[in-house]
């Protein structure tokens, strides 16, 4: 009789996403796809930028010819790569090209990373946020050993420090859902507590083109002794429009503790093979000059919805938070609505699909997330429907 | 003070590859790189298929229209790719597409389907055999609760049944690095095993494009009952020349114990965003029957060289095995000398780089690896300096 991983059976969590399928589905029955508006999905709306395409489409070309034919490559990418990411986002911070380490998405960084540490690490994961953290870590026994950081409005939304010891903290900033991205002092805070408590910290980057605030730091590595503490998840999916190409990477410094880099390069070599090349030349394409032209004119895009959308529900009296440094918006319930009631009430009224603040955690309760990533058209649409509510 | 898993400290495996890298740096410094015939990695050496180039590109290209704009992809994998594969590769079988999970990579499967397992779980892996069975498994802490099965030339390089209860077992066939394939025989007699004693089977089948022995089973599920104990793991890096570009598939049956497909699933669905798009339709484009035609070409090619490499050996009165249903020969070293001392002589007498025996196990002592993935002409150089031994 296999023994069986008998973690798995603790994660019960809500499991939203089928139930908002389901519901869709029925209103789907009722009215034209066309007339639904869905900012649910924290998906990309615009097309593949072009130096993009042609990188890959040439590399694909490439490895079709007998002379520069591709095999295998590093599991931890690709120099050419790894390189160009040294220097383009972490110009002048001493993050070498040794220290990043390509993947196929910061979901996987983000889920994989805990491996490093013992099965009855403590950690500490906000509230609401990304479910991946938790979920992984339920997954690796430690259901009983999570301590949640509720983001509220008395906060700010921004994750506090415990009073307590914690071994691995997880930080998504700017955050999924909330929107809300953590600012130098704040971020001098969980710095301070890491090193007092040697702690590490997983930071979940994934959002980093689009903030705007100047007060909040491009790279984490702008903090003094972040390189001692943090790992930085960052990804061309939302930044370079990659959701559907698979590319990302993770800075692991040299300087963390516990040969943390080392750790993770042994786990990288042994359980990848790393990133397919044409997708690599692809992401070096969208770190030229050129193709950082073209995808910062699509994250402008989303971020014109993000005012669009928030300084329309602020106007039609709604609270909402977020969407400044995110494309997201954490839109506060109506007085005695619960986030069901809410996403009910929009689906069936406006046609209008959000995501239940409680499907990122229990302090989502009161919210629901509304992703800006869409056109100026659809969002105009949908302030026009809530306004009839 | 964090705590970190320990486990990562009990991989004391011999770590070959640098140490090869390191003497062939110093022959590369003393002859020109050309004369070196490398037959040490088992790595594709024929450019990518015409049609698979082609697909790439235009799915590519449809990614770059906001009409056909992709993002996120399923977790599992395309249905497009998933069923075409349930209707190629398991006609008549009784394989679902819901049973076939599209990932990155064998190497991933294998290293990441022991997650489903309790720490403490027992698990058989053959000696010698691919290396990440082993690693992966003590990087989960199960360092004292590992058998061997040794593959000898007394049994034929087949793994046996032990006689001991296990939980977990992995299957490589066609072995890599012996180059054996287990018969109908072989299988059945495993899959009786693993039936009394309630184990799972982790078949790695990265290989069975090169499979030509009539009574080698094409897929496991060929076998009544396997269904219910075994987890097959296929590619397309060797059988299509995928190394670079990161497909493969695992079917992972709902027949199978202790929902282990539904667990499977939401490991699947919690820890990856799936694979890219244009690599699933170049995967795609693979299975057509230009696709076909073209990468059975590759594999045909890199067979012949295992025929011409291995009757050259036996005719120049060396024990070799292997490279009848794979593109590995197994060559016995010559009487008295360790494989460390045999690799060393043919690399400074012949030029030639093969693997060390040890590098995939205690067993594999007294041997070394040949990759028949290679052209004519090497192969029939490396025969010629190897007659002047």
């Amino acid at each position: 009789m296999a023994k069986i991983n008998s973690h798995f059976s603790r994660l019960n969590s809500p499991y939203i996403f089928p139930i908002i399928e389901e519901k869709l589905a029925v209103l789907q029955s009722q009215v034209a796809s066309s007339s639904i508006l869905n900012l649910g999905i924290g998906d990309i709306a615009l097309p593949l930028a072009p130096s993009v395409v042609k990188a890959i489409c040439q590399a694909t070309q490439e490895m079709g010819i007998q002379e520069s034919q591709k095999g295998y490559g590093p599991s931890e990418g690709y120099a050419f790569l790894r390189e160009n990411i040294a220097k383009t986002c972490y110009h002048d911070l001493g993050i070498s090209a040794e220290e990043i380490f390509i993947s196929d998405g910061t979901n996987s960084d983000t889920a994989n990373f805990q491996e490093l540490f013992a099965h009855d690490s403590v950690v500490a994961i906000p509230d609401p946020t990304y479910p991946v953290y938790k979920a992984t870590n339920i997954m690796a026994g430690r259901a009983d050993t999570i301590i949640y950081l509720p983001c509220t409005e008395e906060n700010d939304y921004l994750p506090q420090p415990p009073s307590c010891r914690v071994d691995l903290v997880y930080i998504c900033s700017p955050n999924n859902p909330t929107g809300v991205a953590l600012n130098r002092k704040a971020w001098e805070k969980w710095i301070a507590y890491a090193k007092e408590h040697e702690a590490v910290i997983v930071h979940d980057h994934a959002y980093s083109a689009f903030i705007r605030s100047p007060d909040v730091p491009s790279t984490v590595y702008e903090i003094p002794g972040a390189k001692e503490v943090v790992v930085e998840c960052c990804s061309f999916s939302k930044t370079a429009g990659f959701t559907g190409l698979r590319c990302a990477w993770a800075v692991v410094p040299k300087a963390l503790p516990h040969h943390l880099h080392a750790l993770w390069k042994k786990r990288v070599t042994t359980k990848s093979n790393g990133v397919a090349y044409p997708i690599q030349k692809g992401a070096l394409a969208a770190l030229t000059p050129e193709g950082k032209e073209e995808t910062k004119k699509q994250v402008d895009t989303y971020m014109e919805q993000a005012l669009l959308l928030s300084s329309g529900l602020k106007k039609l009296g709604f609270s909402c938070f977020g969407g400044l440094d995110a494309p997201y918006i954490w839109w506060k319930t109506p007085p005695g609505m619960h986030s069901w009631q809410f996403f009910d009430t929009l689906l069936e009224n406006c046609h209008l699909i959000a995501i239940p603040g409680l499907g990122f955690g229990q302090y989502g309760e009161g919210y629901v997330r509304l992703s800006t990533f869409t056109t100026a058209e659809i969002a105009t649409k949908a302030l026009e429907r809530i306004s009839q509510l």
